[in-house]
C-alpha cells in the first residue's frame, strides 16, 4: 500500500513517475494486427487495448479486479449558498450508498466493479475557502492517503468517484487556479442550482483565488487550501496508482480538479489516465481538453459518485475481452485484405 | 413470430406502425423523478430508461433477454473491386462466428447478449446492382423473412449486424437513393480499401442508382434492388421488432442503410431505434442525421458484425439497472433539492 509520508514525500513522488512498459504495448500492437478484424476497425476500442498492456505490463492485460473507490466530505463553503442541496445530503447519501441504494451502487455491480465507501470526517466540514485554507498540513496528508489506501495491490483498473455537497465550488477553484481563465469559465450549476446561486458560487470561487492564490507554491499546498478531503482524496488514488502502474478511468469535473494541481507540477500525471465522460457540468469540457485527455463518452451525465466512470467502464471490459478472446486470421483461416 | 406474406403485406405493415406505451412511459418519468439524484443527472441514461418503458410497455424495463442477430450474405457487385478482401472472406468470417472467434462473439459475451448467426445462401451472391436487380422478388422476401425470424417473442431488445464483403457498396446506393446528395458523400473506404478501390466504389453506387433509381417505387422493391440479403434481414428484422414492440439498437453505417428505404416510405419507422454508435465509414454521420438519430458512442469503429451495438447496450443496461434498483428520496431518507 502506497503512504506519502509529508508534503515533500508526496511531491518528490509527483515529479518521479513510472513509465509504461514499452514492450507490453508492442506486443498487445501485435496481437491486435493479427485478430480477424481489418486493421484498425475496432478504433478506440484498440487504443484502450494497448493502453490497458502497457500500464498493466501484460500482452492480454485484463479486467478482473476493477476498483470503484468512492470519497466524500464535506465542505466549509456551502454555508455560502453555493448548492442546490443542503449538507446534511453528504451523510445521508454515504447512508445511501452503504445501504446500495444509489446510482453507483446499481452502475458499479453492472459494470462489475469493487464498491468501496470512505466517508472522511463527514462531521467536520473543511474551512470555508474563501476564509481560511480548507485544511490543516495533517488533515490534507490524512486525505490524500485515504486516497492512496483505497487501491489495492493486484488492481487491473481504478476509478474514483466523489460526493460532497458543494464540492464544485472547490473544485471550480484548483481548475482556475490550474488553468487560469475566468471564475465564471469553470463554475457551473453543480447538482442544480439557480441563477443567484450560481453568482454566489462565481463569487466563492473568484474570492477563495485572491485568498489562496499566491500561496499555492504546489500540488499539495493548492489542495490543501483550495480542496476538500474527498478531492483531496482522490487525488492521493490517482497518485498513488500512478506509482503502483495502476490505469485509472477519471470520472467528471470534480474528479478531473482533483488532478489539476497535479497537472500544474507535472504534466505527465495523466498518462495512466483514460477520461470515462465529458459531464453536463460547464466546466468540463474545458478542464479535459486542459489535461489533455478524450473523453469516452458524452452522455450529458452530471451526478457524480463515479456513475460516469462506471458506465465507461464496460467499454474497456468489452476492448480487453475482443482483445484477448478474438481469433488470428491464422487460427481461424480468414484470409488478410488484398 | 413475424412473418411478410409478399411485398404488399411488408408495406402495409410498415404504413401501419404501433406506438410505444404513453402509460409506461409516464411512469418511468415518475419513478425516475423520485430516485435519489439531482433531476435529470443521469442524462442520457434517464432518456433511454424512458424509451426502454415505452418499447417494452414496462415502468421497470428489464434487459434480461438480448439478441444479437448477425446476417450474412454475398454481393454480385464485389467483381468489380470494390472491397480490400475477397468475397471468400464472408464464409470464412461467418465460419468463424460460429467457432466463437470474431469481434462480435467477444462482445455479445461481454454485454450479455444471445447470438444467432445467419448467414444466408452465401453460395450464391446477389446479382451486380450495376447490372440487374441484386435479388428476385423471392429472393428479397426470403431475406426479409430470415430477419424477421431472428426476432423471438419476449425479447427485451434487438440488435442486428452483418457480414457481407462489399456490403458498403449497396448500402451507399440504398442511401443515395434514400436521401439524395452525391454517390461521393455516402461512399466510404468500408474494410479499407484504396483510392482506386473507392474511386471504383463510387462509380458503381452511381451507376446502380442510374440503372434502378427510377424503379424504386416503395421499400421492399428499394432493398430488391439495390439491397443485399443481409441488408434485407436487418430491414425485416427492425420491421418486426417494431410489430412486436421490441425495442432495436442500430449498429453502423449498413444497418442504417437497411433502415434507409423504409424511412422514405415512413419516417416514423425510427421511432423504435437508438442508434448505438457513430462509425468511421465516411457516411454514416450524415446517415444519423437523416435518420433523426443522435448515436451514443463514438469511438471510430467500423468492423460491422453488430460490434458497436454490442458495447454500446451496456450503456442500456446500465441506464435500466440505475432505473431499477436505486432508492427513492423516501425509501433513502434522503432530502430533495433547497
Amino acid at each position: 500500500m502506497i503512504q506519502f509520508q509529508d508534503r515533500a514525500g508526496l511531491q518528490a513522488a509527483l515529479a518521479t513517475l513510472p513509465q509504461p512498459d514499452r514492450l507490453a504495448t508492442e506486443a498487445a500492437a501485435l496481437r491486435q494486427a493479427s485478430l480477424t478484424k481489418p486493421a484498425g476497425s475496432l478504433g478506440r476500442l484498440e487504443e484502450i487495448a494497448l493502453f490497458m498492456a502497457g500500464w498493466q505490463g501484460r500482452d492480454r492485460p485484463r479486467a478482473d479486479r476493477i476498483r470503484a473507490a468512492i470519497f466524500s466530505g464535506n465542505h466549509g463553503v456551502a454555508a455560502r449558498g453555493v448548492s442546490a442541496f443542503p449538507p446534511s445530503v453528504t451523510a445521508q447519501m454515504v447512508a445511501n450508498f452503504q445501504a446500495g441504494g444509489a446510482a453507483i451502487n446499481a452502475l458499479a455491480t453492472a459494470c462489475g466493479a469493487d464498491l468501496v465507501i470512505v466517508p472522511l470526517a463527514l462531521d467536520n466540514p473543511t474551512a470555508d475557502i474563501c476564509e481560511a485554507p480548507a485544511m490543516t498540513e495533517a488533515e490534507c496528508l490524512d486525505a490524500l492517503n485515504a486516497g492512496a489506501a483505497a487501491v489495492p495491490e493486484d488492481c487491473d483498473l481504478l476509478f474514483t468517484g466523489e460526493m460532497g455537497i458543494a464540492n464544485t465550488t472547490p473544485a471550480a477553484a484548483l481548475c482556475l487556479y490550474a488553468f487560469g481563465g475566468d471564475a465564471q469559465d469553470w463554475t457551473g450549476r453543480g447538482t442544480g442550482i439557480d441563477e443567484a446561486g450560481l453568482a454566489r458560487k462565481t463569487q466563492a470561487v473568484q474570492a477563495a483565488l485572491g485568498l489562496h492564490g499566491l500561496h499555492c507554491n504546489d500540488a499539495f499546498e493548492t489542495l490543501r487550501r483550495l480542496g476538500g478531503r474527498e478531492i483531496a482524496a482522490m487525488a492521493g488514488a490517482i497518485l498513488a496508482a500512478r506509482i503502483m502502474r495502476v490505469p485509472v478511468l477519471l470520472d467528471g469535473f470534480i474528479c478531473g480538479a482533483a488532478v489539476a494541481p497535479l497537472v500544474r507540477d507535472n504534466p505527465a500525471i495523466t498518462g495512466h489516465c483514460l477520461a470515462a465522460h465529458c459531464s453536463a457540468e460547464a466546466g468540463h469540457a474545458r478542464l479535459l481538453e486542459k489535461l489533455g485527455l478524450d473523453p469516452l463518452l458524452h452522455l450529458n451525465m452530471r451526478l457524480g459518485e463515479g456513475s460516469g466512470a462506471a458506465v465507461a467502464e464496460q467499454l474497456i471490459r468489452s476492448a480487453l475481452a475482443a482483445h484477448a478472446q478474438m481469433a488470428t486470421f491464422a487460427q481461424a483461416a480468414v484470409a488478410g485484405a488484398l
